[in-house]
């Protein structure tokens, strides 16, 4: 029911083979496809411990459909150290994020939609669509003059989830609190989760996994929606979910990550007999657009006033600057404000920044689900 | 005649000023508007030297119009080291390249345009477009949430080049032979250079200097003309000019460097009596769609056997890697040919490379002019 | 009373000077002088919070003697970003550790010591030991080959020190406890502070500013008891303070890190009626041979379960380690337990360690003051 | 007779292994012990490629003794990339250079000294020290609180090393010229390599494999000889040879390389009826005291004027620097001129530095041999 192997990524600069482990529980229910991924970004390592406890978990359960993990799944990028800390966001050769190499075409998407006759059920598109999309990725990733190694990393994990039904993506922010993005079209899941902040975002390529996964689906469905005024629905799920801060692991904190996303799967029936279920809370909900970015204006030394997940009023102070040339005048502290009410969900980890640099991001605008 | 100021662009985490040196030399005499900047890639230094050759000549010539030179113009990017080299390429905290966050926006340009109407002189059209396109980097500079450091270098530079009839911005490659970007409307502009290898760019903006300031300009022309059927040429030109290879700089190249564009500046008569002129040589050009990057599949140690600028027949081998894993066996050495005839322009700095390295850029189904 | 000056300490890529800020207190008044300064190591910044408040409290006090403050000692070092962290313990082109080049000479000292009578008095010995050894460092500092980076830094700051009749070095751990180390000669010091956890160093130099200040005093002394059978007493005191996490700055614990400091600077009377005094506190102290290092064996996702300045009994877990491999059996989590009754005093910052990473320091053997 | 094996020196972040590849070629004939090793220092890669050419050549050749070939010695400092480059020089997390963690104490060798009478044969000697040696550098390593990485991949290659009667650590300098550090006691020796510069070393351990290789036997004799006044000679070299420039494979110059190493191996009858003998060439010979370091005294962009291997008269420019705020004025270029007669060995591998950088590396009062 639970087995394991290893693929192969890339290699490294002493010509050897780097391998990612891929753990995959199926009971030979029929049922969805799940596929879970961690540390994409090399220092979000939290997601690595929540795989394990649901492993814990998943080994003596019944389960309908099938539950792939793959902790660790950027072995590159788990290895680069700079001075103490993991510089595990983006390629050191080139500044390469590690998480914007995904495939998507919404040419391609077009492509195959006008290829869907009135007639053909959800489940033939889907099978049709899963194969279509395997060989554009294959093809990506067989050109000629070869590719970069980000692009191969991202499009060799994209083919162990083109075909899933839900993915979830498990990353962590800075300093960060809680939080998850959620595609509009199926904001509804927010009540299957208990996660405080939520974040919805519209169908948009960018790069990212969960992207690449919903993107495809929500694009078909447009498509033929408009074309055969039909509904359809493939009830295709991709998730990034942020657990906390960067650079550490909490086996505490692990144990509730995991049953966050084993209350889902219960829902979803494909835990059967689930433990958990999602908790009766406050979950606050953001747009995309309003979740915004506040940016310091000069450099200095900075104490991060705010914390993550607080209610912030306008006007009240989110981050001291201190300023070393002017210890002894008024110009000592420069106090930063909230320019409006706000939830900080993360904020940058180091005390030095340039100016320029991405202090805070906060909701803004948001609502209560 | 020879004006010297300084602009502060950023401040650094000791919360100081991080200036950049701005020389102009203006003789009073009408003319076009030249900006020349070097350094934006921290490595890139070659351009800094190229440029006190200029001035040492400009000082003592007549100019008509004015030439801004600005060397060294990323303070941030110069100075970080990571071992004995520069990380120049981008911010290490974040990965931003330092060339892709200058302004541009297409439906800001078509915007403007529809105001134009058939009866305003290009020069009239030139004076309200530069106060038009000010105002909107005034804008994005003065975001209430503040914006990243990187886009403020950028947007900073790009106020003192907006309003330029001729922007060269000067880079280096890794390893490299020299080459220039051009763009395509202004394709017969490669014969007053002198520069050996020539790439043609579409109308496309991603990001760096050269583009945002030819892609307002071509937007327009294309929008004007086709609204009414006259022709219109803003005579605006921009380039990037690659000079040879970065974290090298060599005086006695960078005098035949600085006659490169002397010689240019001659022919559009801004620098009088210039004592240089374009050579008469072979010129290679290649679309920029036809110039290809070879990736390696594999990781290893490297030696680079095709020299940048060498003509390269199909077969040929380019690279040998070495595995230190099989030096005992017949897979001790991997040769990489050339997929096609090809001239490769530059190669990767260091011998060690993963698997997906950018190994070579090359010349493909490339033209002489 | 407050003066402020700069003095350039280095030149950056680009050609500029880099400055540190000095700040200097002086009534007036006969008396000690003390020479206080934060962040030789870049990420180590709490220190100049509490250089902010000592100012704040000392522009108003009277004080005999001077104080020297220099926040920020190192631009250099506070300017490394790699990715968001700052690698500031040292200098990335060489890996020197910025606290490492100070001068000592022993033969210098006992050459000194030499010349010395046993009339002379202590305050004679004194001002002539001051500008000996200032005219050693200006040699050193002069020498016609040029010296490192970091020696200069170092060396400058020395010259602002080296006659100062207390030292102070604040410094910060990787995620850290609050501790000082005290010279052995001077043990009785640590009741004058408010520092839980004291580490007790011989007459050994390794290159930092604490022992590059009581060392020679130390020698001096020895030799001149050893020659004159008197006793001798310089009362010069210097102290490596560790002022919690690195990576961190906070308004509020910086108070409470003044006073500690201020209280030992009102012991000493050098700030007159001050307004604190050490705390009424168990104070634990080991001897620098028993602060003990704890090396992980193997690489992987590590949690700390041990919390810096918990008292931790042999045998209890300190650490857990993930190993992504094996996710589905027992070999899962590795716990490494404590080799010895121990008090950890720091632990590495990141989750993510190669083998041989130092995990903790750690107090073994230790007393209680 | 060609045997290949690989043995694991650490655990990475994934938790894995990483290895070293160790080749070894034995006939089976009795003669001396030689151990070869490339690449400890990550980005000095030249080495590897002439470890492929000694296979080639020495795979079908009668060997007197045994050779023991270890490429790639670093899987860690291999595969650091700090940029396009190879952080290879130390362990990013702390600064520690690879190259100085191997085991030395003197107190040691003069304890085993004290056991060893008169009447004990060189070859007795030999053998009972290895094991004495042996045990010592197994105690390191299995101390009970852990060991740093770096020392323990010193240590595990040391116990390659530790027995044999010749030893060679193959590095490259930054921007060099090939030269060789031999032993004070064996400068002989010099006349069997084909290296153009040479530079002789005393009996001091600073951490490197070559001292680490002869200092115990230097010791020894100097003990031995001093208590029993008799000579001794236990042929036992080392040398660390530097085969030009970092960050380069050439393949070509790997063969006239191997064939330096294999005329050496030649004169000593390990490689019999070896093809290849010591050039007739001049050798520049220096003591390590007069191989001195050019700082520079300010920072800017460097041409580098004198060349590696040149010979350079008192006063003649070795460097410009350029001062990018002043290139309207006289002080846009410095010169840096020789402070004596001297050949520059290497220089600095990049045009931007800071003040106090390392800019030559250089042969000053120097015979030929």
């Amino acid at each position: 029911m639970l087995t394991k192997s290893h693929i192969a990524v890339a290699q490294n600069a002493s010509g050897r083979n780097l391998h990612v482990p891929v753990y995959t529980i199926d009971c030979g229910n029929p049922g969805p496809k799940v596929y879970i991924q961690s540390s994409i970004h090399g220092a979000e390592v939290q997601g690595n411990v929540v795989i394990y406890q649901l492993i814990q978990y998943l080994a003596t359960s019944k389960i309908h459909g099938s539950i792939t993990l793959v902790p660790n799944c950027n072995p590159v990028g788990t290895n680069i150290k700079a001075g103490e800390y993991t510089l595990g966001r983006f390629d050191p050769v080139n500044g390469t994020n590690w998480n914007r190499g995904y495939f998507f075409d919404e040419d391609a998407v077009n492509k195959f939609a006008k290829g869907v006759s009135e007639t053909d059920t959800e489940q033939d598109i889907k099978a049709s669509f899963h194969q279509y999309w395997r060989g554009l990725i294959d093809e990506k990733m067989n050109q000629s003059w070869g590719i970069p190694l980000a692009q191969r990393l991202n499009l060799s994990l994209q083919l162990l989830a083109h075909d899933a039904d839900i993915v979830m993506d498990l990353h962590n922010g800075p300093v960060s609190s809680r939080h998850i993005y959620v595609p509009e079209y199926a904001e509804k899941e927010i009540g299957l989760f208990s996660v405080k902040h939520n974040i919805v975002i519209p169908n948009q390529f960018a790069g990212a996994l969960d992207e690449a996964s919903f993107c495809p689906w929500w694009t078909l469905v447009n498509h033929l929606t408009t074309k055969y005024s039909r509904s359809y629905d493939f009830n295709k799920y991709a998730f990034t979910i942020e657990m906390g801060s960067q650079e550490v692991i909490n086996f505490e904190e692990s144990k509730t990550d995991a049953q966050c996303i084993l209350a889902y799967l219960g829902q979803k029936d494909i835990v059967a007999d689930c433990a958990f279920s999602p908790r009766n809370m406050a979950r606050y909900v953001v747009d995309l657009e309003n979740y915004a970015t506040l940016y310091t204006d000069f450099g200095g030394m900075v104490e991060y006033a705010a914390k993550p997940g607080s209610l912030i009023k306008r006007g009240e102070i989110m981050a001291r600057v201190l300023n070393i040339d002017e210890l002894d005048n008024a110009n000592a502290v420069t106090e930063i404000a909230a320019p409006c009410d706000l939830i900080p969900i993360l904020h940058f980890p180091s005390a030095s920044v340039l100016s320029g640099t991405q202090l805070y991001k906060c909701f803004t605008n948001y609502r209560v689900f």
